[in-house]
């Protein structure tokens, strides 16, 4: 029995709960984390699993091996040659990745190694991301004859048009500074040093009031489609709602006493 | 009597005029200029006073002392601790934002030292903004157990997303030079020189024909949020409006003979 | 007779196609390629020309002599001081741009020299854009007492808001290198290869599968105006479509037995 053979043993996806941070690990390495259908439905379970616990404070979303992810499982569409087979699987893929945006807590994608096609929109999708300086993006998906579309609307929520396009139409690979300097991803480390990089993120995310970081991952998201009167009516109130939370009344006497506040989470 | 206390008669809002430019500076540098609601109600009476000043080219926002302006003031709001008084509070506020993006001239912020919270969200709600270089910037409401919920609404509209929210779930202070490099500010001077940049932006403001600059301000706000095919023909017609005036055939005849035109402001 | 009314003679808009590569050339340098009436009647139909015709693969954008695009004939405008006439110019205009975006294949702008106001408009138009080291854009309506409207659509949905509005109200020129930091062009070449670099990304383009690049055009303009929701309902239907062409199994099947694919276009 070969070692990837014996890989196919593992759980597809590993989860890790410490001090509040969850981490999920697609656990495909011998096929670069693939999101095959069995991968995607992992995800979603993990996902829907997490809505409801109030203990988690953030989400990392990390991978096994040399590659992040290399998108959709190639080999499995093209066992599939259905219309409606294609159709079911990106809407299952669109509702992981909605799932992550819907998400009542930050979800922090960990990146080393390649992140191509649904693998970049991974990325694009989660609301921060750190990344190893080796790591690199590509929507590659127009190298097969297929245009990522699906990755493309993630993408181009993240980056400018015609940054976007340029690499949807070529598939090129941008360096992790270069998905800095587009802002896909917010950090970079030495590879060496990325989980100290993504310890050190969580941890401030931690050390914040839980009521206040729900708040406000629930409420970036929904007013980014909205008009700038109907998104200032909605933050004003989602605000005054913060407001009457025990944490900011806490928070506030604190910052007027010089010191520390004691969030109890409501 | 301390000098913070001897302070407390000046003007909460100074108000200079200078050949169109008007200087609106928060005078409270003892609180960091915090927006109180007697600030917000200042803040919103002068900008209501200019919408209909044509005289008026352009509107400098400025602060006094070593703050630009620290956010809300938090012991005005610990002290109404009721839903209904933040709901008020917050849309009070919102309207004075918004009184910025309406205004029928361009309003350019003048940042020196710290812009925090809804200081910083005045910043991103200005047209443009210049920073002193050791100027600096945060969402920092989450240090207090209070997500900026409505300065996210300015910041998401400025910023990239995953630089936006970064700042809001952090709380971290980025420098003039991050500021610059987000889109967030439109130039950084060194701190000496922070009027002479501000000056030189007014001064080539006031050099244009004031009908253009205000076709153009309130075209601009208005035409993002639509698609493109509404905002080609709204802006077509615009501009064919901006044609009739006076001043575009002086400049284009200025331009075509190589003389300074003369504006007519009409 | 001047070499300037030979000129005259020359067809207003070249055509050039090599490889499925089709370059329109403005051509009338010693005008600056100004957007007159019969320029914009001349890129119409050339665009109109093209939107049926499968053998072409990408268009490229170009320009003759010192610089790229100068905007609107002023001279011609002003001899025409009536509303219906502007608002029929402008509408003409819109439809130009319009029609580079919805064109079925991508269009890279070509850029020498100076682009201004509608000519800064057209590169913003483009999907991509390959500038010159010495290449500057500026929307300068504002100089002759016309702000750059129609100008601003493009503009303001490539470039953060800040700074869109700060090229309009100054009408300063910024550089090729400032252009490509902004994401209003893709790539800057020594001006003594800026041929090269537009081949190299046309011959990119023209090595996928026809029938993935068009897919992504369409899909990639229509998606952006979109809700998060619709816009992955859409490209997940989109690209179950393209999963079906012959062009997708075809790249899929050459990248699993790791040899290089044949399109067939479909």
């Amino acid at each position: 029995m070969s070692a990837q053979e014996a890989l196919a043993d593992d759980p597809l996806l590993l989860r890790d709960e410490r001090n509040g941070v969850v981490t999920l690990t697609l656990n495909r390495p011998s096929r670069f984390n693939a999101l095959s259908e069995e991968m995607l439905s992992a995800l979603q379970a993990a996902l829907d699993g997490l809505k409801e616990d109030q203990a988690v404070r953030c989400v990392v979303l990390a991978a096994s091996g040399k590659a992040f992810c290399a998108g959709h499982d190639l080999k499995q569409m093209r066992a599939h040659p259905r219309q409606d087979y294609y159709e079911a699987l990106f809407a299952q893929c669109s509702r992981v990745m909605q799932a992550i945006v819907t998400l009542p807590v930050p979800v922090i994608a960990r990146v080393q190694g390649m992140a191509t096609a649904a693998g970049c929109q991974l990325v694009a999708s989660c609301d921060l991301a750190v990344a190893a300086q080796s790591a690199s993006f590509a929507v590659s998906g127009i190298n097969v004859g297929l245009f990522c579309s699906t990755p493309a609307v993630a993408l181009s929520r993240n980056v400018a048009p015609k940054r976007a396009f340029d690499m949807l139409v070529t598939g090129r690979f941008i360096s992790a500074a270069e998905a800095l300097s587009f802002g896909l991803v917010n950090r970079v480390a030495p590879d060496a040093e990325l989980d100290r990089a993504v310890d050190a993120l969580t941890a401030e995310i931690c050390a914040k009031s839980p009521v206040a970081i729900r708040t406000g991952k629930a409420m970036f998201g929904r007013q980014r489609s909205m008009s700038l009167e109907e998104a200032y009516a909605y933050a004003g109130h989602v605000m005054a709602c913060n407001m009457m939370a025990e944490d900011a009344a806490e928070g506030i006497d604190a910052f007027i006493e010089k010191r520390k506040p004691v969030w109890k989470g409501r």
